[in-house]
């Protein structure tokens, strides 16, 4: 077995071989072991969170990662930011025919090793094959169950004098993706920050902080983050422009091609909105962990009912910092 | 708004548009409207079921249904056959860019009016959008959880002597679909039976008989669904030929191109292996259906220990019902 045939999606023999002899050999677990149409399981009483994320990175490896790992952590973050614990994974492959076994592999490893981290399961799974020319190498859909431990995190929770806290630099997964695409990945080496961020967010929950609001600033990076958090709680943001992380190679590309360090995508950072006061607290929390090192207090909530974000310049000019509209990058995530 | 652009995709203005603007209308419930990054759930104690399926199926629109209504309609019968009420779906929509509005909001159409039929909401959701030529047309993802009213259901409890009922004819979905591609969807007139099984499947479970396993006869068909059980469990499975109700239009096509029927997808049939003794209230609880009028008993499980399946003809003889293998279908849901 080289690479996939359609016959790889019939769902018949081959489909079968290609289940028990490639996919099982990275994701197994008693769960999925199982072959049924759903994965039976046992959720602890109390909330759950549940969500979904479709994963189309082009190129499907680059610089601290592929296309697996991204949909493992993309997924693990969005349940994360909720406050809830990742407990289950689904996972849809849509693969083209003739896509390499051995690519394929990597990309499941990638996916193994992600889940390990965190202790989560892909507990059900589904793959389709596309005919050559009809899907541009391999897309995957995980969604995710998790149990809810914090209850209240919103993004409607935002309070005036809230801190705005970023777990380190911003947009380095886009950054990167931009670099390998015009084929600079080389020169510039900037590697994607994507990782999976439940610890680190689970010790800024204990830390006794009172958090109102997590989000991992991923399509869009941290300007759609912080614009729709004014929105839904209808609040006014401002952010110290200087205050935000970002590393230099990052902010080299976006000069070159002309684009907002605040409109890339993060695949391993949050964005937390913290009561004031409890700022230090939970940056020294995050400062403990490995992935918050570069943890920073970039701004607060300073009004409400402007419903917007303000950039403050080193020299105290203050600008609109707007959504990110316009095309930005198909397929960074 | 006419068309999908990649804008649409970017995470920002113009993303948040396309879900306030077009998906809201469709699937609006308290849940997905948060638009947080997880939906937050209270699942009442006990197992729950959960499931992911990514939807591929070409043409778009078909027959008897569209790619919406199948998405939905997959992934309630997925749960539906573990014993589990579907509850919560996520949907994951890849979009390729220069889709039309128009032809989005048909699919959406078709997800709200089939959750409508069980009572499932799509509570989170995700949109992709892919650049112009590196996907054909639309793919989902719907992935569902289920609350567990039944446990033990299961393709390793076949025993000796179970009744194997079919709950209508077989292949239709398979049928209409090759039709529709062959050009002869007009003159065959071939609807898929495309459909949610929650409530039929719920009747059954409740009729007092002892039901051993049921599936859902997708991909690879009834030949497919009947080896994975005989696998399984370790028994034999003897099916009479001239017992499986087929659509005299599904045969013909069949013929006419060289396919198996019991190869051929249904989407909205089930195959039910019930305890000895316990058929003739399967067959009742179905027929007092719409979508089990066609019901039939259609083999038992004869031996143990020997993993396949026996097609007896109408003239007696025994031959091997294979496995389905080779390219089959592709894009067939």
């Amino acid at each position: 077995m080289e690479q996939i045939l359609l016959a790889h999606g019939g769902g018949g023999e081959e489909t079968r071989e290609l289940i028990e002899g490639i996919f099982r050999r990275y994701l197994s677990n008693p769960f999925l072991d199982r072959f049924e149409d759903s994965a039976v399981l046992d959720i602890p009483d109390g909330g759950i969170a549940f969500t979904t994320d479709s994963f189309t990175v082009s190129p499907l490896f680059f610089n601290g990662g592929n296309i697996g790992k991204l949909a493992v952590a993309g997924t693990v973050n969005d349940l994360s930011v909720m406050g809830a614990r990742p407990l289950f994974l689904s996972a849809g492959f849509i693969i083209e025919e003739g896509f390499l076994i051995e690519d394929l592999e990597r990309i499941l490893q990638g996916m193994h090793e992600e889940t390990e981290k965190t202790g989560v399961m892909v507990v059900t799974g589904d793959t389709k094959i596309m005919p050559r020319g009809q899907l541009n190498g391999v897309i995957i859909n995980t969604s995710g169950i998790g149990k809810l431990l914090y209850r209240g995190l919103s993004a409607s929770n935002l309070n005036v004098e809230d801190g705005i806290i970023v777990t380190g630099t911003v947009g380095d997964h886009g950054a990167c993706i931009l670099a390998e695409r015009e084929g600079m990945g080389f020169e510039l080496d900037i590697p994607s920050d994507c990782a999976s961020l439940w610890e680190i967010l689970k010790e800024v929950l204990d830390s006794g902080a009172e958090i109102h609001a997590m989000r991992d600033p991923t399509r869009g990076g941290l300007a759609a983050v912080l614009n729709e958090w004014a929105t839904a709680s209808g609040t006014e943001i401002e952010i110290l422009e200087h205050e935000i992380p970002v590393e230099g190679s990052v902010r080299g590309i976006c000069e070159l091609l002309g684009m907002e360090t605040t409109h890339l995508a993060s695949e391993g950072r949050a964005v937390i909105a913290v009561k004031n006061g409890d700022e230090g607290t939970v940056l020294d929390s995050l400062r403990n962990h490995p992935l918050g090192k570069g943890a920073r207090l970039i701004g607060s909530v300073t009004d409400r009912g402007k419903k917007r974000v303000i950039l403050r310049s080193p020299y105290n000019t203050r600008r609109i910092m707007e959504p990110p509209s316009g095309e930005l990058l198909p397929r960074i995530c």
